[in-house]
């Protein structure tokens, strides 16, 4: 960390800090205006955000990135109209700040109760994606909180380009240009100095591959909001619906596989093997690879033995582990030594055998005859998520407008003392 | 942080670990008949007890230990009682573990909602009074979590013969020994190995004077829920009913003065001086040192200059700071400047003034006309708190036995697969 970026820091997060005491009071209207009056900027704008955009991926080009990373940092017109409709979406969703709830007399005559406030100042950490910048910063805004985005090198030119169309509409909309702050750099150090920021800074929420992850929460003295791995299990009981397990295993895996809510490994009773042959026959025919233990390398030729290691990895890729288990405490087992603790299902009819689950799971998302693809914001109904929490503190599982928020106790009285 | 303290530390958190796992699931009327036997065993051994604790008073003589922390450490019939009964209000609240709540259809067709479960286990760190062992132990019992104790070196006997009577209870339960373990060493490195042992341990909450606590929250690498000053402040608006003022300024002041949340800092409104008089001369009757700026000395002879270093100084004592300000704006940029985020009390009968006070004002309490003294679990009806929090994460205020849980998403479909 240089001193450089040490001072940049504090000046971004000294500026973040005055514009999150101002927002917090902020009204609902001027957020959403600022927010709608962006969408629009993007939309007229569209030509200068393709051409800046045009200048990353030419960089892009010569920088040999790989295709992948190039895909997700190319923006074109659909794209910009999209994340101009997030920013709408956003605009829509009701603003959780100053809801006051739970609010009950007490014996002393006091009312009791709690106000839900915005965190304060939000450092994100991301890659590529350059839509990353819009929903992150509209999110933050909705629910009151200052950000400081720092992006990808890669992605700077774009996220300039619409970083430049927030903070014009936040000044017109008559709040503070600093609500919204890019890094302005590709200099490392200053990720640095961001994650130490701590009185200035009050969260950090980074997105991105595990390396970078792992390495933001061994560093900072900031908390850090994060997941790292999604190795998500799909359970099939001996009482599951067969159609239904088929259905399931195959959509939580083929669905999509790059994905941190895709099935990574799939746990089968030994009395529900019946259902692998066309389940393994599916994956194959998809391109699937599938590797399992000897019992399920029993039911099809093609399956690869699958090692110790298997069970601990997260593919995002087309190759699926399968392990055929005793009973439902032994696939409970197996979870509770492998899973990243994102989300696991079960598929069965038996009602006290999924209770069991629900209960003894101890993950973010755990659900009984669904497809793990659905622990999602959007899906969940939060209308829009920054991220996904296996932490266990604050806020785990998808995190919308609510996440980032907390809360503080109101007290109403008419003179109260202690007596 | 020596190797054996590591080592130490290692084999009480993966038994800690383990107790964690089978306290999840564990029945309330279990964790309920442990707290119930627990507290007839205080009853039935209060003489081993009392032997005990006169050992760590012989001690505490030896050492010159200073009488208010001789006084906390002292423990007599009364007391002990007082711990039963204390046990005995917790198995009577009602248990937070698995609760469901906000389970709604989504359009897809699954059920989303919440279930609440325990943190997992949870490192206490304290000072001195012996109770604490009981209270602490008994809260995260209840809320299905396992607890490594680290209680003051100078109780150590009074500790041992509480834990020990916790754990037989726990036993004769048939729950897991290990939920509650205490650290039975005097060895300063212990501490060390506590608060980075972040594969074992999902919190630390340290109870005590702000040195110890800004060095464990330096030093932890697991997350902390902690307060570190109670910095308290009441504004007399200008519209304030003069009666209630004096009567809630006394209260906040006087009626302890050694808590976190007593007033330290009385702001006045410069059209609410009339009521300084009586607040001033009945809080010099009552033995109370006043500093205060100008205006506030023009008021009474005997109020000495306040320093800038006055309003930043949490006295714990009976010393109190006024300043008169320009208007609630003035005393809100006060707070904010000064206030330790603990609690803030404004005292008028003018509706828009109370609410910009309730909404701007950002600490973890935040009243109108009710006395800073009923921050407190048991006024806000937690029916018991395992400590109080300035952070702005997972739980702000008096934390109970929900501060003590998190919650997971659980989804309920019919086979429901993403499209």
């Amino acid at each position: 960390m240089t001193d450089l970026a040490v001072e940049t820091m504090n000046t971004l997060g000294k500026q973040a800090k005055a514009a999150a005491a101002s927002l917090r009071m902020a009204d609902t209207n001027k957020k959403n205006q600022a927010l709608m009056l962006a969408a629009k900027r993007f939309r007229d704008d569209m030509e200068d955000i393709l051409a800046a955009n045009a200048q990353d991926m030419e960089n892009a080009d010569k920088n040999n990135l790989e295709p992948a990373l190039k895909d997700r940092l190319a923006l074109n017109e659909e794209r910009v109209e999209a994340m101009a409709q997030g920013l709408e979406e956003i605009a829509a969703l009701p603003d959780p700040v100053g809801a006051i709830s739970d609010l009950v007399y007490r014996p002393s005559g006091i009312q009791v109760g709690h106000m839900r406030v915005p965190l304060g100042v939000i450092g994100m950490i991301y890659e590529s994606r350059p839509n990353v910048t819009a929903d992150a910063a509209a999110l933050c805004l909705k629910s009151g909180n200052a950000c400081i985005l720092r992006g990808g090198s890669e992605a700077i030119y774009s996220n300039r380009a619409i970083a430049k169309r927030l903070r014009s509409a936040i000044v017109d909309a008559g709040l503070d240009e600093h609500a919204v702050q890019l890094i302005d750099s590709t200099d490392r150090a200053m990720v640095g100095a961001l994650i130490t920021a701590k009185d200035d800074v009050d969260v950090i929420i980074p997105r991105g591959g595990a390396g970078l992850i792992q390495r933001i929460s061994a560093e900072a003295k900031v908390p850090v909001i994060k997941h790292l791995d999604g190795i998500c299990h799909v359970y099939i009981d001996k009482a599951a619906d067969r159609d239904m397990a088929v259905s399931i295993a195959l959509n939580a895996k083929t669905h999509r596989y790059g994905v941190c809510n895709a099935m990574e490994t799939l746990l089968v009773h030994q009395d529900a093997v019946d259902c692998l042959p066309e389940i393994i026959k599916q994956l194959l025919d998809k391109g699937v690879e599938v590797r399992g233990c000897a019992k399920t390398q029993a039911v099809n030729d093609e399956v690869i033995a699958a090692s110790d290691e298997d069970w601990a990895t997260e593919y995002l890729a087309p190759i699926l582990s399968i392990r055929v288990v005793n009973d439902v405490q032994q696939a409970i087992a197996h979870i509770e030594k492998y899973s990243s603790a994102h989300t696991e299902s079960i598929v069965t009819e038996d009602y006290s055998t999924g209770q069991m689950f629900l209960r003894c799971v101890d993950s973010s998302s755990v659900m009984w005859n669904a497809s793990t693809r659905f622990a999602d914001g959007f899906e969940y109904g939060l209308g829009a998520e920054i991220g996904i929490s296996t932490d266990r503190l604050h806020v785990r599982g998808p995190v919308g407008l609510e996440g980032l928020t907390t809360q503080k106790w109101i007290v109403l009285g008419q003179g109260q003392i202690r007596q």
